[in-house]
């Protein structure tokens, strides 16, 4: 089934376009979790695994997604990596749709070996074989669609997906992204190609298997970035603790509640360091996990139009 | 010792800017290399292992720095993963300098996490421990100085270095690099922006910690930066099966030879299979790398100002 079917249809399933990210920073795991470790680099390996696993059984079916960002794998070697591979396999077993977000960019057969091992397969012997097996993947447009084509090449081929991005929500986004070049702005180039390359690749939802990432934190521009790229699904980062709210996420969805996905990393998964929910449930941190997602389904179904999602269902 | 510092005394000592490019794609390994192991994912990554260990025991000695296309090992997952810090080490451990070509790119914690990962140490317990231990990684830019100065930060602390993508070498580079915005291409003012940086961070060298990939494939271009960047170190991409010459990559260079390192990558570690030296060497594939590299050394140093290296040694 086509990733962006496969999106739409779970997110209209749960009733919620919320994207749990899963950012999984040592020094904010919840007090005394490292403790049950080695303490050596494969023993905060393990922890992130053991959490990341947990986290997955939290927000299992009610979500549609998760968004796992490599960096906090990736700093603990092989065996950190080794558990986002896990937690990964964890999550899509659960039911999830696996977004990894490497922002990765590179070209030609490079470009194709990153396509390959996240999205696709790669070749063993006579076969290929998947290797990270992911839905989607985050990509860094700064090459060109040199640098995007192996991306889209090998997710239609899989059933897979990219988001690419266009306008962060960084308060540094401005630096180059707002360049003004032949009248409209750097990341409007990139929405405009992106759109491009977005629209052969639709499925029956209309929407592409090639989305964009557009920060939340800007809400001017994430209106003018949805009206111009129809059939784009968007992720929208910068809810929560990077300050964005409900009503700066609004402008990223149609008006009938689709076409967007709001990630939240810290405000979910570190839930349990809010000095409310900390004393609330102490140990039970979990429970915090769940009770701020709660709340911010509620948010974005009061404040946006993701309400109407589920008067649609 | 400071990271320019160590490049650019590491480059006088072998007299070459050569930078090996280690991209073990599996499709170009030598024939029958991967029957020495076993059919599944885990097998080519061990592959992977020795053939990139083999490339660093026939270089070692003969040029100051390697560089690892990480794609090509995270598309045999975990155990790919691992192959490149084993060989990254052992790289190490033979007194080369080692460039993790990773294209990263993040914000804030994040990013701090890539910079950790890669160039410094991440916590364990009460201590901090190294995970890859690379000298240097490449940086993507896109998302401005948010996503810059956490690596800066690091690889100030640890004697690192970075090297940030400017103007690549791919023929779409030109879709969003050479915008034009306030009268001057988007990749020149990410040049002046990184020069800015890259100035609190000269050696005694005169160099920098904070590099700059600037492709080959744009001679013109290639000029321009170097004039514009005094004081930053180029990483040139392009020479060899990319189509660059060495009379394209002389303008990387100031007069007295120094102040870039070029890069090959297929054109060296599979040498092997052009026909002329496949035919020479037949399963001594070794060889055939160590007389492309020597050809490659003998060609910059006949026909740009690195050949002045030598002379001042």
């Amino acid at each position: 089934m086509h990733f962006a079917d496969r999106l739409v249809a779970a997110v209209r399933r749960v009733g919620n376009p919320v994207l749990v990210g899963i950012d999984p920073r040592p020094e904010d795991l919840p007090v005394g979790f490292l403790d049950r470790f080695p303490n050596d680099r494969a023993g905060v390996a393990e922890a992130l695994r053991v959490f990341g696993n947990n986290v997955v059984d939290v927000v299992a079916g009610k979500v549609a997604a998760v968004k796992f960002q490599s960096a906090y794998y990736e700093a603990y070697g092989p065996e950190g990596v080794q558990a986002l591979h896990t937690t990964s396999h964890h999550a899509r077993e659960s039911g999830l749709i696996v977004i990894i977000d490497g922002k990765r960019n590179d070209i030609g057969s490079t470009a194709e070996a990153y396509a390959r091992a996240y999205l696709g397969k790669v070749p063993v012997a006579d076969a290929f074989v998947p290797s990270w097996d992911a839905d989607a993947l985050t990509v860094n447009p700064y090459l060109g669609v040199d640098g995007i084509s192996p991306f889209v090449k090998v997710a239609s081929r899989e059933d897979k997906g990219l988001f690419v991005l266009v306008r962060t929500s960084n308060a540094s986004a401005i630096e180059f992204q707002d360049l003004v070049a032949n009248g409209k702005p750097v990341y409007r180039h990139v929405a405009d190609r992106l759109t491009g390359w977005a629209s052969p690749h639709r499925g029956a939802s209309g929407y592409s298997l090639v989305g964009a990432v557009v920060g939340a934190t800007y809400p001017a521009q994430l209106a003018e970035l949805r009206a111009c790229m129809p059939g784009v699904l968007f992720l929208v980062p910068g809810y929560g603790t990077q300050g964005a709210r409900s009503v700066d996420v609004a402008p990223a969805f149609e008006e009938d509640g689709q076409g967007a996905i709001v990630n939240n990393s810290r405000g979910l998964c570190f839930a349990y360091n809010r000095a409310a929910l900390k004393e609330k449930y102490a140990n039970r941190w979990e429970g915090a996990i769940e009770e701020a997602l709660e709340e911010m389904i509620q948010d974005l179904s009061a404040n946006t139009p993701a309400g109407r999602l589920n008067a649609s269902n």
